[in-house]
């Protein structure tokens, strides 16, 4: 199966990157935007990387209808605005329309798959350090590399091409088999990092430097990995333990949601907090870390939306 | 055994208050003080209550050993201070001087006890709204019992001595039984209610009306619950829930643990915290929510007395 007609729906700076690198290489890929659209199809769409600017004219359309059915949706909106994708998705479907998630944290690939049949479902985990300074200006400033798999079944044809299409590009593209696991492999990370950016406002440096806060940054990942491993994932203690040495050298990175909660905007709760913690205790563990962290950051997203808007 | 002469350590708001009843009342009473010492020689204290203003000299000394030995020592000091007292206690102390401790939390008696032996040692729970507004100026607000109890003891006569001496000012005083069952009642409100003072800056009205901190506060209390029933202290659950339902008058109550916070000033974290978990661990009771929130405001407090040093 060819992916010969693309939309890209939430066109940001994930979905303009990966969304622009296929255009770059000529797929016929169409983007859904809204505050970017009258700087798109003025300027082109433009992806700075290792110090190239990279400028070239794209699709941009201000509504799905407007696109029509294509082959593959790439989904990058922020998981907090999902409900969007009620109205914007079925215009752009045929029979065997794929969709692929590449949002962050669970609970992205059953959002869509109980509406449009989870045949439909591919998922991607993103490493990507990305920066959309200007409409329709995107910055690259690190890694890049996208894993793709299939919703709970083997690595298909059609994630096949998509990981060709990208590798294309110069993009370091895999297929996973089992894409679940990987979901579980980075929530190890993202739970008690980006969880304590927001309860502690602290980076990950702070994380790793307090006692305090390396031993619940451990206790949320030992839960995390118990979780994991009993949903069937089966993921060593050794690789947890590499996610934390390894942010040894991050230095003062501030998380996504750290980024989100500071600039007002609203925190991927759910797909990193709740979600997880409702699939662990689903599964019969005791997650009393994870459920405490999850309220107090829900609690304190809130509020932060809240002082924003007055 | 008379309480002829008395020293108050810690002349804050509560030794100032209690201590300085005592003294209004004929007792002989000698107050270690610092910072309002000048201001207490020359005026004397002035307890503002319900409208009216008591003025009365007292005794106040700037070093323990102008004191000398006394047959009761009030220990008022904020717990975060307590390694003060191993210099201002022993010049206090005959064979048989008592100590009281009106400091919150726990472990506060043990500290005592174990530097000049538990046989000396009676605690007592203040529930007291007071604030002191300038130098030897006490305003009482609201409340101002006093329940005292001996350290694994049962009420001896220098406790119902203690009371009567309080009773006779109008104070409503009375002895406990069961110290340390009294310590944990008072923590089943602290450590929810303080703590998510701190790590959600959230007032108690805030806290009851999130669904998400609500359930925080519960889990803490039935954690804690587990905790002091295991240590033998029998608090019926319809205790803790009544802890919880009063609180709904309270309003936009700020903590002590939340005045300090703001305030830039050492933070109670183990005697309110810290203490309850490892009395709560070594019984055998799992507390991984307390040690959540133990952690994550130790290391918030840090951080806030080091953002005030700076």
């Amino acid at each position: 199966m060819m992916l010969k007609r693309i939309a890209v729906v939430g066109s940001g700076a994930v979905g303009c990157y990966y969304g622009g690198m296929l255009a770059r290489g000529g797929h016929d890929v169409h983007f859904l935007m809204r505050a970017d659209l009258e700087a798109v199809r003025a300027q082109g769409l433009e992806i700075r990387t290792r110090g190239e600017r990279h400028i070239f004219p794209v699709h941009a359309h201000a509504r799905s209808s407007d696109i029509g059915p294509v082959d593959l949706v790439i989904v990058a909106l922020k998981t907090t605005a999902n409900d969007v994708l009620e109205q914007v998705i079925p215009p752009l479907l045929h029979a065997n329309t794929a969709l692929v998630t590449l949002q962050n944290g669970l609970g992205n690939e059953a959002f869509l798959g109980e509406r449009w049949g989870y045949d439909r479902i591919m998922g991607a985990l993103c490493f990507v350090c990305l920066n959309r300074i200007a409409p329709g200006i995107i910055e690259h400033f690190d890694h890049g590399s996208i894993s793709i798999g299939e919703w709970k079944r083997p690595v298909s044809e059609r994630v096949s091409h998509l990981v060709a299409a990208f590798q294309k590009e110069g993009i370091d593209a895999q297929a996973v088999p089992d894409l679940v696991a990987e979901r579980w492999r980075k929530l190890l990370w993202n739970i008690p990092f980006n969880g304590l950016s927001i309860v502690a406002r602290a980076h990950v440096a702070q994380v790793l430097a307090s006692s305090h806060l390396r031993g619940i940054a451990e206790d949320l990942i030992a839960e995390t990995l118990e979780a994991a491993n009993k949903l069937g994932c089966a993921i060593p203690e050794a690789y947890a333990r590499w996610q934390v040495e390894r942010s040894y050298s991050m230095g003062n990175y501030r998380s996504s949601s750290m980024i989100d909660y500071e600039a007002g905007q609203p925190v991927e709760v759910e797909a990193i907090w709740g979600e997880p913690w409702r699939a662990g205790i689903a599964a019969g563990v005791r997650m009393d870390r994870l459920e405490t962290i999850y309220h107090l950051i829900k609690f304190l997203a809130e509020e932060n939306l809240k002082k924003v808007k007055n």
